[in-house]
């Protein structure tokens, strides 16, 4: 690997007489100016032709999308938006592109055309932008728990119990389905599967973490979660990614404590690490809002949004007095919610979530003891009988981000709230195990990480925060 | 979280009046010494306890496996195997572990009594190493890639295309499978199914990486993939994870480089992070050794077996010249192979791949070039016509651990080699474009990384190193 990358050249400030890239053209104006671009950075870097030196019929080829290799002298540019660029000494079309055909031309696509163009759509400056801060996102969350002790743990994606019921689940099967084996009762016979019984696509990797929190102390996964859920909408995947940390002798203000300086870390991990990509999509938000009317328009932009995660200490509010507030709030007497609050015991819709973020509070918040019959049976019952200790963590623009809770530890009340709820012990007897045998207090929380692409890049519809996404009626790629 | 970890407490050099710790017991001495593990290192921390002045009630609940809460001064350690102890002045138990139904005592288990109990197996010592360097060697890799700027990309898990061929797949559905419709032909009526077609569980991400390899310039994927082979044996899962970097404008020379570079890379970081664990494990294959006949020992321990790939270089070699060798070695001629080797083609068997390592070259091999027939179809065809830009790097104990090839960036051969296997170009358009628009050479490999954590560890059965192995007739927990 010899060549540079754009990256690299782009940060030189002197001159250097052999410089040697390979990337794909962007643009190539007034045959005299290739924009070239390699993926290494959202600039292109402008590699300047002689065209009286260079073969017609080799310019001819210099199209939006191929691929060449330039040979030239790095040089400090006279022109303006760039400091630096290259006097082209030679140049080879390494892989052409014809402009009849190439779809993504140097032009405004709409994101509904890219997504059917998705193996080609991160050579806009917009998805290339966007997959680079998933990137740095990934990493940041890997760093901040490696550095805090935490180790990571793959919770399997294939599972044989279907108990968590976060939602409808996918079948995994290697059985001929043109010729389903039955069993005497006339039911498929799962004996005859690859696994031996019925299996499913993972919801959730959390019960499994538990299974490490208790020995190893910290943990975390990092996986894909998947819902058979029918939900086309712009918030809604059949396969994600989720983030789902688990600690052992962790209570809720612990877990609220962790939840918090996460975020914090990552958020300005890419704050410090992403700028380009970051003013990028911020201007590319303030320029869409431009478009709509002012009531739809966002109140703050990409930047000032993440920094208000990060510069503001997360307000920790009970549900009970949530509601209360929200009760008494203006938009709920005037009747401007969608859904008015009335009694204790409502869940609350992101419009609520959003008020007392943006509005009441004007800072991140964090709502805690929770209704226990809105929320999972592995949540910890309060000694009111009525509420758990759950959290959610609201954010601006998007309502809920992180969902958590101090788990039930106590064997008697998790049974009870399992068979409540039609459990059967026999399906989870590892789980119950680990409140058998030394159970101890423990805590941990899901943050949906394409929610978190979303929350970070400003992005309005999930299929476009996730290289190949999946919802009803589409797999394609 | 006030609390400390045991090996922040271990980590110091003096007396601190008042510590506080919780953990699980791993044994409990003459009524005096706690040997107290929470994960956070191999270590235990020693907890004295002055037998008088507790309730003898509550220290016959301080058992194998129970959690407790200990308050005390931490001091100098008189006795072995310590620098420091806990005097304890107050201790709470947290969560009983009753030592009539524990099923992990302070003894040995076999392993395969453990995978029953894989939720509790990271409780020994054993596991809870392999699992911390099956951590470790994770953000290796994520390090590693993030400092030579790379991408992670998410492929997608659930694929609408089986083109690939490297193996049986697993079908994802949500049809009902005791009343599955049927189409007019009396097959399946996928067009009911959840994204209205057939789809499945990836067996690679390699291709969709290649997608933005041709617009990122460098990226890799880190995720599960699946195979529903029935193969009951001790190097094969259902589910298991792969790394796959993918380069734009990297030829074949490149991609060695990448991988050698790599592979020393991770395994410097676990021995520069992990020795402990490590060291651990390394006694622990010593001692196995020593029960077995010396044919069957080990020719390295563990540690001098990571030396030997982090301080040697790779030798590279056509395969071709390694048939040739082969061919003439002693263990061929002797026929003491299993396979012996004759004519030019065949496929090399994991006796070969250490023999060339171990015994010829002394050193770690990368194979290249070999004969096309045996080699994927994406795989860039040399000029000779018979062999493909294929590598293999083979280590020692293990064989074959990194599979890779410069790929086939000229449409027509491409096309070609498509058609000769049968894969219709319409169920890999997306594929095709790449080699339309603005193609260029590129390469990748693929990391099984149960194979890597098996290598580190010396863990000779592959399910012992994934927290919960998918195998025939197995999906428990």
């Amino acid at each position: 690997m010899n060549s540079r990358t754009v990256a690299d050249l782009l940060s030189q400030d002197i001159t250097i007489p052999e410089v040697d890239i390979k990337g794909w053209v962007r643009t190539f104006r007034a045959n005299r100016f290739i924009a070239l671009n390699d993926g290494s950075t959202l600039q292109n870097i402008q590699c300047v032709v002689d065209f009286e030196n260079f073969d017609e019929a080799l310019l001819k080829k210099v199209n939006t999308g191929a691929a060449i290799h330039v040979k030239g002298e790095l040089v400090e540019s006279l022109g303006k938006g760039q400091n630096v660029e290259i006097q082209v000494k030679t140049l080879e079309v390494l892989g052409e592109s014809d402009p009849e055909t190439y779809p993504i031309q140097p032009k405004k696509h709409s994101l509904e055309f890219l997504r059917e163009q998705a193996h080609l759509r991160t050579r806009t400056s917009t998805f290339s932008a966007v997959m680079r801060l998933r990137s740095a996102l990934s990493f940041a969350i890997h760093k901040y728990f490696n550095e805090n002790g935490f180790y990571y743990m793959h919770t399997p994606i294939i599972t044989g119990s279907d108990a968590e019921g976060a939602g409808e689940m996918f079948k995994v099967t290697n059985l001929d389905l043109n010729n389903v084996p039955k069993n005497e009762k006339g039911q498929t016979d799962y004996t005859k599967d690859f696994f031996g019984k019925e299996t499913n696509l993972t919801v959730s990797g959390q019960l499994e973490a538990e299974t490490y929190a208790m020995s190893l102390g910290k943990v975390y996964t990092f996986g894909p979660t998947f819902r058979a859920e029918n939900s086309n909408t712009s918030r809604h995947l059949a396969e994600f990614w989720m983030i789902e940390p688990e600690v052992a002798f962790m209570d809720l203000p612990g877990n609220m404590d962790l939840a918090e300086d996460f975020m914090k870390y990552v958020l300005q991990y890419v704050l410090e690490h992403n700028g380009e990509d970051l003013e990028f999509l911020d201007k590319r938000q303030q320029d869409e809002d431009k478009r709509k009317p002012q009531a739809e328009r966002n109140p703050m932009t990409l930047i000032e949004k993440l920094k208000f995660v990060t510069e503001n200490n997360f307000k920790r509010v009970s549900y009970t007095e949530a509601i209360d507030i929200l009760r008494n709030s203006k938009p709920n007497k005037k009747k401007k919610f969608n859904y008015i609050i009335e009694d204790w015991g409502t869940d609350l819709q992101s419009e609520h979530e959003r008020y007392l973020v943006e509005k009441h509070f004007k800072c991140p918040v964090i709502l805690f003891d929770y209704p226990a019959n809105i929320k999972a049976f592995y949540m910890r019952l309060n000694d009111d009988g009525k509420t758990v200790r759950a959290m959610d963590i609201l954010f601006p623009g998007i309502g809920e981000i992180v969902g958590g809770a101090q788990r039930e530890e106590r064997l008697e009340v998790l049974k009870q709230k399992m068979a409540a709820i039609d459990i059967p012990e026999e399906d989870l007897w590892w789980y119950l195990d680990l409140r058998k045998f030394g159970t101890a207090v423990h805590s941990g929380f899901g943050l949906g990480f394409e929610r978190l692409v979303m929350f970070v890049t400003g992005m309005t519809n999930i299929r476009d925060v996730i290289p190949y996404p999946r919802t009803p009626q589409n797999a394609e790629f």
